[in-house]
């Protein structure tokens, strides 16, 4: 559908998994005047780094919660979210197995967004313009909220005496048995969640608030 | 270390797991007086159930948040906490990998719940008395707690208009990343994160006090 692309921001942490996938796949990577442009540059930069393009070839950007109308005056546009935590020290291949959120206005533009999300690898699926934001804190909830869950966990366990790498083998088989709850809320156990709040008032109150938060929200 | 074992409560999620890895492992599971009698009943019924038994032969409980005086007027006694959610689904191969929590007041003691704990199939770690119920807070941050922000995520995701599934291979890779941290956070993006408050605010209010929250225990 493109043969040749330009990336801009290559050396990023999206960039450089999305531009060696493409590599991969046999798409010219252009220096300039791809068919298609990816913008893979931070969110505040978007609308500014667009606005510098000629309008006329297809653009994308690979942001989350940023709307396409950052990509002004571009008209043939879309987006291309992988929905994946990405880093330096791993390749392409983490795009494997992921799904992409796909922005588009017409029908051409999603069918050109779904290819891409293709061929990086990504399941794709469609989001609405209006739902980036929200989808976007959802993402924040499950990736960067569950190291300040991991964080949270292995402090206490810390302060207890035990070692914090013991709530690793319990958190990857919550997720592989679908998210089954078990412990004292499932067993409506609020004794015990007394003392839990008992011992970190003691002895971490920083966590008091955010242990009362999800208690709540799991109760609701 | 011990050949006979009396399992109370061996039909529960921790009693069931731990009857068959028990019986794998060649322990002769006797109705009465084994040389050791493992209570796998509710935290509360622990103190009453122990009562009850005959003291004379080792005892001990299974539970992560109580005290070992629960077990009085036993002395010979110990507890092993399997690190692990249990569901009925599974059988004794999900005690593979995980690590137990063995208390002990005495050396005796201590090297019987170790033993018991590696026969079970768990890692073993000391843990203090003391420090259980910190520990267990710090499970249920792990554990259930995961469950409550796989829930958020999945709510906002949904009302987007995408995918929950979509979250799964986010979450898994977030862990084996080794809980490093990418996103708004990380890049110290607040501009991104006020949006995703104002989309929450409107759309589903009920979570912002925990996305605050969990922003706020991030930041510390």
């Amino acid at each position: 559908m493109f043969d040749s692309v330009t990336v801009i921001g290559a050396t990023g942490r999206s960039g450089s998994a999305i531009s060696a996938r493409l590599r991969e796949r046999g798409i010219r990577l252009l220096e300039h005047d791809g068919e298609l442009t990816i913008l893979c540059v931070p969110d505040r930069a978007i609308a500014e780094v667009a606005g510098r393009i000629e309008p006329g070839a297809w653009i994308c950007h690979v942001s989350g919660a940023t709307p396409l109308a950052a990509l002004d005056p571009h008209e043939r546009r879309f987006s291309v979210h992988p929905l994946q935590t990405l880093v330096r020290w791993r390749g392409p291949e983490q795009l494997d197995g992921a799904f992409g959120a796909v922005t588009a206005e017409d029908g051409e533009a999603l069918e050109r967004g779904f290819w891409l999300a293709r061929t990086l690898g990504l399941a794709p699926f469609e989001l609405p313009d209006s739902g980036r934001a929200l989808y976007h804190a959802g993402a924040m909830f499950a990736s960067g909220y569950l190291v300040t869950l991991h964080q949270a966990a292995g402090t206490l366990v810390e302060l207890a005496g035990a070692p914090p790498e013991a709530l690793v083998p319990l958190m990857r088989r919550t997720i592989e048995n679908g998210f089954e709850l078990t412990g004292p809320i499932s067993r409506g156990d609020w004794a015990t969640m007394d003392r839990h709040l008992e011992a970190i008032r003691e002895q971490k109150p920083e966590l008091e608030t955010l242990y009362t938060a999800l208690a709540e929200a799991t109760a609701t």
